[in-house]
């Protein structure tokens, strides 16, 4: 999981009516040992709850973290073979399943030369050598596959300079720096993780003449404060001293030889001179044991290489009995750093659980979904979500017009506390329906959204109290189905409780520790949360394959938009009218969709009622289906790699409003009227507009004009 | 109708094999009074062919050329009342009709000061000076509303200097100028219709510092060399020495403020300072007999003015019975140069007859189809398409979604020979289907599908000789809906015996001798013609709308691929190779297209054979439907503004194949290997592999991976 991307937004929420059982009688061909159900199966829904088993998920995951398994190594071959064994198992397995392999470029650090972070002296001489590799403090560090520490993608290197400590490296950061005189030119900046994209760090850097970067974990941001070896793993969840995070630092996603092209053999590849987004200097990631000790000259030599490899998906299908050509889509990333345990393993040891069990109704006879379900193991991730990224390039069109909605699981349990979900809000309601069925881990007979509204809340203005989905950036195989494709997203995991932790994230996150031992003894023991997860999601893709109405409730949309609009209103709306610009057409298109949606929605309720045939029931569906797509305008942020979606880009103005206004206005902001600036405003402004106007549109009886 | 816009290109033929009648059952809930049909009703369609009315269709377009009707006139605001009046009628209308407005930048000559081109003498007196009006030969021309000849979109000014006569004002016409030493600087240059795009003969001579242009029309190229008034209209359908021919000169298409968006009263609007595409200096189009006149030093006043105006869409439909959310897209621009009998008022003189006879099927209670169809009245197409492409750009996704095809008739009758058909290959056989089942104007008993292979037929390596179709370029409506949106598109017309006549298009196009009389007297006396036209539309539009599998072979793009394909084998193959570029990817792609589409039109058969359930046909019918949007890619041609379709983008390099390479191939040809040019041409490559593939996998059986 790539998390220093991953955006944090408090987003609408709505409980869906549960859709009862549909009676009217429709023509549908029942197919030979595989009964189609007319609409989602209650008893068979309890059943998978039932089967999904905490102990397989523990041994699945002790299978997939035993070795180290780095994209493209021969162990993450392996697991592509344990997942086809699995997938093909006659048994439990699905309809078919299949490798699919890119050329992709990856970037390793030199076995021959590795990576070093050195103190000189003032003779030049070598006064502290950082540690090369994290200490072996459970026996699994030392193995001849683990990977040593560095930053993917940063060009190799010897810049020798005096060390600046520069906080998290972010513009301001530097900017600070220089206001107190500090000389920055050939220096090499030492920054902590957190705050920026690691990428931007080194980008930033660089701006100011700096030579080299060091990236370290502060115990603060990550140990509570904790740091002592006994107050660490294995002794704890903390980090060890010698702990260091690896991480890709390429600023997009996807293949960095070909953007927007699959990375098959034949596909055009950039020439590397003109790839973008790669660190320009220098960039090595260090333990805050070696970052304590750093002072004066450092030497930093980083010997990364870039290597084109071989890296593959794999996919599986159970094939739909009814609408075949309606893909549910779930999928976790394969490739760790090391081990793996908690990233991605986590989630791929549930992947399996979920695949055994709809895999062992299917074989069985009892059930064949009626929405096809795909199942799929990305390449990796961890390099930038290339092995997802070159999927959806691939098969953009039969995907965009065709996915129901994609699921990701890629950590499924940071901590016990509580479930956290990420996602648009046409899949809000699917989840609080799954969450409110399936009772929480740990004591007490909470359902797990009874649970989960204890941690994360928001009041919502139809609803009233409801538990807080959060928004998708880009920090897991999800970002291009959302933000390429336009297709309604979410992604699941079990996490903190936030009063006992200020770790940015799980503190073994891209380290040696993180291993089997750590989540069994300290993340998940007993498997309860995983277990969890395994359940919601589970409950999840079973209403989206097999509900007669697609659970996607598109008027929840109507709530961020709302919220999306007085922001904009209050917080922009003064500086606009300064220049002349009206919000008018956007309250306009917003109130349009609003009661679109609405109308939408009872249209839905009365033919619930009757009995409507499979054909009306289709259309309806894709109207719901579809809406996502209508966000997306592949014009409106050009300079945006892959990011169409009006409403989900990135933001990085601070007003949390429609992100191309937002981003508009803040670099308009000093300029005067008239300038290009505030032209570009009015025309973030219009395509918004337009997009909710559209959207809208698609929301009305199908044959008004 | 744009005609210097249009591309011509012959393309695979086949027919589409005879549905027959489907007979199983399934529950399709019927409607009062609105007997939805299970597939196409050879009765009905019999009685629409027998109820379009030759006489209906003449005293339509009496009504419709009786004035002038230039975009955003009074008189072309009481057209769209009458188009909404029509739609309305209680006995013969739709279900309902609207006009939808646009406010559109356009370009007239100014009441106050006319348009002057003069001969100056030695002094600076005037020698001569041009018509400012065409010559008063039928009182038609002589009314207020005849807008004076002119360049939309040039700008206004009074470049005097010596007149060079430079052929068509290509380029090259420019080039050999210079070689023959004749200093350009600050001259006039006097053009003929014909070669290139109007607006590009300004672009070209700008770049040779000249100061003015004018374009005249040659009766070489448009009267077989024919100029005495005895000769030309009235007595003939030649041109009068006085006519001249209007014209947008803008280069790209849609309102030019707004591209990309609609040009709703709340869209951004471009600067104008920074708008592109409109000639960059003055120019004035003027008749022949001016022309042979004109020498020495000339003086070219041009007042031209930029007005936002209103222009109006008319919509109607009539809903699907079965399928309200599929719609078949019938359309025609409204708006003409001075009377338009021909353009466009021959087609919505059709236009009008078919939904009358559509209509009264409907309100009787007899018909009412099984998806929807939609007739659209375009406003301001002549100058530059704008009424359907701010549509296009209003209703983006809504219209990709669902829209089965598009059928364009502009100008209807060119000529009393023989159909014309330019259209995308699954259109073909639904058209070869209609027009095998009439009957041909004129005498004998041949069907129209028999006298057109007389006069433009290919031999296709599947079916044998067929009547041969041509590819879509930008000269009328069905631009947008093709290179922007990717939907099937084809445009029907009656044409010219080339043995009889050269004319460049027929000789009073866009002059004010478009007159009814014109077209009663000499282009379609009879109107027999007009109804044949209207005969084809109305069957091809009845087949996409009624039949149960929809009548687009997608096969028939194996015939195109292939031929792209075997172009750039034999033509760029070897230059290709020897920049180590390979076509093998390419060969795969197609084989994999032929194969894939191949095997897809078996299984329809097999289950044309059985009695399929309709949602079964319809998810075939998705596939069909949409496979023409799999050759979009926005981000093919970023310099191309809409178009986006791989197949149809404008192709300016001189083989036949795949636009995006050919045209790389023909910038790179001069450059070394390793050179951005050559990575440009394996970067289309690229894009039209992965579009190819992609298309394939669209057309799999869905559930497979």
């Amino acid at each position: 999981m790539q998390w220093t991307k991953v955006l944090g937004l408090g987003l609408g929420a709505a409980a869906l009516l549960g859709l009862g059982i549909i009676l009217g009688h429709f023509a549908i061909p029942k197919k030979a040992n595989s009964p189609a159900p007319q609409d989602l199966d209650l008893e068979i829904l309890e059943t998978v709850m039932e089967q999904l088993d905490a102990h397989r998920i523990r041994e699945n995951l002790r299978e997939l973290s035993r070795e180290p398994h780095l994209a493209s190594s021969p162990r993450d071959e392996d697991l592509v073979q344990l997942l086809l064994q699995r997938w093909k198992d006659p048994e439990s397995g699905l309809d078919s399943a299949e490798a699919s392999t890119y050329e992709v470029l990856l970037s390793f650090p030199s076995q021959e030369q590795p990576n070093v972070v050195d103190i000189v002296g003032p003779t030049g001489g070598i006064i502290h050598s950082c540690h090369r590799t994290e200490e072996n403090v459970t026996g699994e560090q030392g193995g001849p596959d683990v990977v040593q520490p560095y930053a993917a993608y940063a060009p190799s290197g010897t810049p020798q300079g005096l060390l600046v400590y520069a906080n998290r490296g972010a513009e301001e950061d530097f900017k600070e720096l220089q206001t107190q005189g500090i000389k920055l030119e050939g220096t090499i900046a030492l920054t902590r993780y957190g705050g920026v994209g690691r990428g931007a760090k080194a980008v930033n850097a660089a701006k100011h003449g700096i030579a080299g970067v060091l990236v370290y974990t502060d115990p603060a941001d990550i140990n509570d404060g904790l740091s002592s070896p006994d107050e660490t793993f294995p002794n704890s969840w903390y980090l060890p001293p010698s702990g260091v995070e690896r991480g890709s630092y390429y600023e997009y996603f996807g293949d960095p030889l070909t953007p927007y092209l699959p990375a098959v053999p034949s596909s055009f590849r950039v020439d590397l001179a003109n790839v973008s987004g790669f660190p320009p200097i220098p960039t090595q990631p260090i333990g805050f044991q070696d970052a304590r000790d750093l002072l004066c000259q450092v030497n930093v030599s980083v010997y990364n290489r870039l290597e084109l490899r071989n890296s593959s998906n794999v996919l599986g299908i159970i094939r739909g009995a009814v609408e075949p050509d309606r893909y549910v889509l779930y999928g976790n990333h394969r490739d760790s750093w090391v081990h793996g345990a908690v990233d991605p393993s986590s989630g791929t040891a549930i992947l399996l659980e979920l695949s055994r069990v709809l895999g062992t109704l299917l074989k069985k006879g009892t059930w064949r979904p009626r929405r096809s379900i795909v199942f799929a193991s990305w390449g990796a991730e961890e390099f930038g979500l290339i092995g997802s990224t070159e999927f959806t390039e691939e098969f953009f069109n039969k995907l965009q017009e065709r996915t129901v909605a994609y699921i990701n699981v890629d950590i499924s349990v940071f901590a016990n506390a509580t479930l956290r979900v990420q996602g648009t809000p046409p899949v809000q309601s699917v989840v609080f329906s799954a969450t409110k069925e399936i009772r929480s881990p740990g004591p007490g007979d909470l359902s797990i959204y009874d649970n989960w509204i204890r941690y994360f809340n928001r009041s919502s203005p139809v609803y009233g109290l409801v538990p807080s989905l959060g928004s998708l950036g880009a920090g897991s195989d999800y970002a291009p189905f959302i933000h390429f494709l336009g297709i309604s997203s979410m992604d699941i995991a079990y996490t903190y409780d936030r009063s006992k932790t200020s770790a940015r994230i799980y503190p073994t996150y891209h380290t040696a520790f993180d291993t089997f031992d750590y989540v069994d003894k300290f993340l998940d023991p007993g498997f309860s949360s995983h277990q969890a997860v395994a359940r919601t999601a589970g409950s999840v893709i079973l209403r989206l394959s097999d509900s007669f109405f697609l659970p996607l409730k598109v008027s929840d949309y109507s709530e961020t938009l709302r919220s999306f609009l007085q922001a904009a209103q209050q917080d922009l709306g003064a500086l606009l009218e300064q220049h002349s610009i009206s919000l008018g057409p956007l309250v306009t298109a917003v109130e349009k969709f609003e009661a679109e949606a609405a109308a939408l929605g009872q249209r839905i309720s009365t033919l619930q009622k009757g009995s409507p045939d499979p054909l009306q029931v289709r259309m309806l569906n894709d109207q719901l289906m579809l809406l996502e797509r209508t966000f997306l305008n592949p014009r409106a942020f050009p300079e945006e790699r892959y990011y169409s979606h009006v409403l989900w880009a990135p933001r990085t103005g601070s007003v949390v409003t429609f992100p191309g206004l937002s981003n508009a206005c803040s670099r308009a902001r000093d300029t005067a009227s008239g300038s290009e600036a505030w032209a570009e405003v009015q025309r973030q402004l219009s395509i918004v507009v337009t997009a909710l106007e559209g959207a809208a549109a698609t929301l009305r009886p199908v044959a008004d004009l």
